[in-house]
């Protein structure tokens, strides 16, 4: 991946541009020391790393826009960052940047149970927004895997939805309105706890803008009383194939459930190994969940289980205690960790109409073969959002770059197949080569154009989401 | 309200430019004779009116294309038009115009049961696109009231919602791709049959954007299976701040019903004159509806029953029978029809938190004292969304000011208690100097540079939605 030339007279400046922070931020809010700026040097996406000139942990609103100024006025490159979980290096600083981190702005600014909206500064983890509001009987529900680490400014940031986003939506959906600084420190407020509002969208076009259009530092998100109760069925199939279609089934016949996950053998295999959570011994399997009162959950788990049974289900393991639920979940929940003990692997995130489920499946077989990489498969079925997780060895010369070959050509099969290459982690550096099989030139441009038009210098993480050579040109002419 | 002054050279140019259009145009697709183009003069707002230059009705994407290109190159301000049924004002001309009107293009281009999606050119009416999957057990969700008449490309212009949004959302949650021209006749794609999409969302952008940005010519809408059943209850209280409060608390509870909506007295009794459904005499009433099976049904409206009864009820009416729910949701489907045989009345659309409903009901029927105009209000109360309906004499010399005045009153009060200007009609000319209200400079800046880069000359729909100073300014720097 090639990374960005730094820009020789940010660094020449270094000294001063330190000193111009230091002025409007209280003592410790700026590091530089290569010592302390280490845990900064990458995300989640840990194959690329580069030590920022500096990091600043601001605490307020006003303290960002207190450090942007500087920045803009200095011509800084600015990479604002979550919780850094960045599958994609959506974080991943550059050697000329000021790192923008929020983590210490995680306070709760306001609860509204009568309008069920929670206010609360962005640095602030996913998980804890529940964790605020569950006493009263409320939670937040897109609920990423990494929602006990990740950041709302990174969900925010990457749209990210989670298991349950088949019947509650992603971010974009449950989020109200936002404080965002822009480049040039200029506050804005957009949406509030109404529903829409006039003129453009912006609240929407900023959300999933993976941090190039301003720095969100406050966000209104919408909460929900938690269901009366919840009930999760496993389902063992003969085929990744009849798993799919089973799937497709499901959402076509029109039932909600909150989450469908899917789960192929050699996933199932090493989260057995790992968890021992009693998993079947399938070629793939189904947890699909239901939520409501008993009698609503029997209505709904009636329907679903009636189309399984069409598809020749191996076993259909309807959960009949809180126990028995939480060692349903427990594999799925263990999937990653436990494909992390048996292999390096590259987690894709490409997304498809859920008819295509099968075929696709299908053929990321195939290409694993002639790829000669093996590939495990846990993802959200329901939605369509797929995680391919690609095997590698890191120490095996040429094994990455093979790899990397590989997840291009499965997410650009997604593309063909009416799909897109990202459903949740964002394009960040990783896919941004890959744009161009996704948008045509115009589209790619209008894109850039609405950047020109919130960061005219673009310097508000540059180097991510489109094409090198497009943002660069944009940089150079701005 | 200012009408902005057609531009002279354009107007000096008129037989050139219609035979530049008549010559990339099949014959028959260019009106300009004043008794053909008579139609065209007003939308729904009909207070205000005035002949285009010339109306073009294309049959596809293509002649749109064609029609875009040719004003573009001779600077000539195209007004893009759905069935015209705006309350705003939207697809209002102006006299140096083409006005724009889709309304041909109402061909199904798709229909995918398996994804559950629908592919339309977007001159199809509402109504018809659930029309075109009926038999296979599907409809589409969204349902203004004018569902009848008005166009999935006003849908998407204005964001609309209708009466079961509560559950189903607005248009753009109900939108999944678009074919759109931009002013200078390029074809973009935006979105498609699959989840989000990577880069930044123009597709949600688009969406409410009135037809300032481009030209949609086709659609691919999320279609639903029909539910199993609905039930409504209508409930009868002693005063609208009651209701207002029992609204409030059902929403806080969790419950979802498919629609929640409110009727005063003064709703109810024009309509009990005009169609005769029974409904009981009282201050406000609620009409709540919930879907699913019977004991899905049962369930939701016991909690809601509850609720209900703790705000000392005049009457609770359960639906029995297929004939009673008609019974019960006919004087809502008559009310603006009823409303309309009284006075002369002016819709408002201004959206609040639910929380604030009894606070701006109040203020609301004080304000009518002050301003000795009468007030009616029904609306979807469940999601926030008002629309008081203020009573008028078109004869009477300043009534039409004075109603205008108040009706500017009750959506700055929207506003300070924390909503909206506008749910679902738009802003078009009837809002745009109320702006000011809801934004500061700088968020109304950024609105109008994302207009630039889609349309640097401000020829589409120009003359909407920002304040005509604005606007104008606009046109003459670019």
């Amino acid at each position: 991946m090639e990374m960005p030339k730094p820009d020789s007279t940010v660094l020449s400046k270094k000294d001063s541009i330190l000193r111009r922070l230091q002025e409007v931020l209280p003592a410790g809010a700026v590091i530089h020391e290569a010592a302390e700026t280490r845990a900064y040097e990458c995300d989640a996406l840990t194959a690329y790393r580069c030590p920022p000139m500096a990091v600043v942990l601001p605490a307020s609103t006003e303290e960002v826009a207190a450090t942007l100024r500087v920045c803009h006025e200095l011509g800084v490159p600015v990479v604002p960052r979550g919780a850094g979980t960045s599958l994609a290096g959506g974080a991943l600083p550059t050697a000329d940047c000021v790192l923008l981190g929020v983590a210490r702005m995680n306070a709760v600014l306001e609860t509204d149970y009568e309008n069920r909206v929670i206010r609360v500064q962005t640095g602030r983890t996913n998980l804890s927004v529940s964790g605020a509001v569950e006493e009263a009987g409320f939670f937040y529900a897109p609920d990423p895997s990494s929602q006990l680490a990740c950041a709302i400014a990174g969900n925010v940031a990457m749209n990210s939805g989670g298991a349950h986003c088949l019947k509650y939506g992603v971010t974009t959906n449950n989020l109200l309105g936002v404080t965002m600084v822009l480049m040039d420190g200029t506050v804005v407020e957009l949406g509030g706890a109404h529903l829409d509002a006039p003129g453009y969208d912006l609240l929407g076009l900023v959300c999933g803008s993976e941090g190039q259009l301003g720095v969100v530092t406050e966000a209104t998100l919408r909460i929900l009383p938690k269901p009366e109760g919840a009930r999760p069925v496993l389902m063992a199939f003969s085929s990744s194939e009849v798993a799919g279609q089973c799937v497709s089934d499901i959402i076509k016949a029109g039932v909600l459930p909150v989450a469908i996950e899917f789960m192929d053998r050699l996933c199932i295999r090493a989260t057995e190994d790992f968890a021992r959570a009693g998993y079947p011994d399938c070629e793939a399997l189904l947890i699909v969940e239901v939520e409501g009162s008993d009698a609503e959950i029997d209505e709904q788990l009636g329907v679903i289980l009636q189309i399984a049974r069409r598809h020749d289900p191996l076993e259909l393991r309807e959960s009949g205690s809180a126990e028995e639920s939480a060692r349903i979940w427990l594999g799925r929940k263990s999937a990653f960790g436990a494909m992390g003990q048996i292999a390096d692997y590259m987690c894709l995130d490409g997304t498809i109409p859920v008819s295509a489920l099968p075929m696709v499946l299908r053929r990321i077989g195939e290409m694993s073969e002639e790829f000669g990489l093996q590939v495990g498969n846990v993802f959200h079925a329901g939605d369509g959002n797929m995680h391919p997780l690609i095997l590698y060895d890191a120490n095996k010369p040429g094994d990455l770059e093979l790899c990397e070959r590989f997840g291009a050509e499965i997410l650009k099969l997604c593309v063909e197949a009416g799909g897109c290459l990202t459903g949740e982690h964002g394009v960040g550096i990783e896919k941004r080569d890959l744009m161009v099989h996704q948008f045509a030139p115009e589209d790619m441009e209008i894109q850039m154009a609405v950047k020109d038009v919130f960061d005219p210098r673009w310097l508000l993480n540059p180097a991510k989401v489109f094409p090198l050579a497009a943002s660069r040109a944009r940089r150079v002419a701005g």
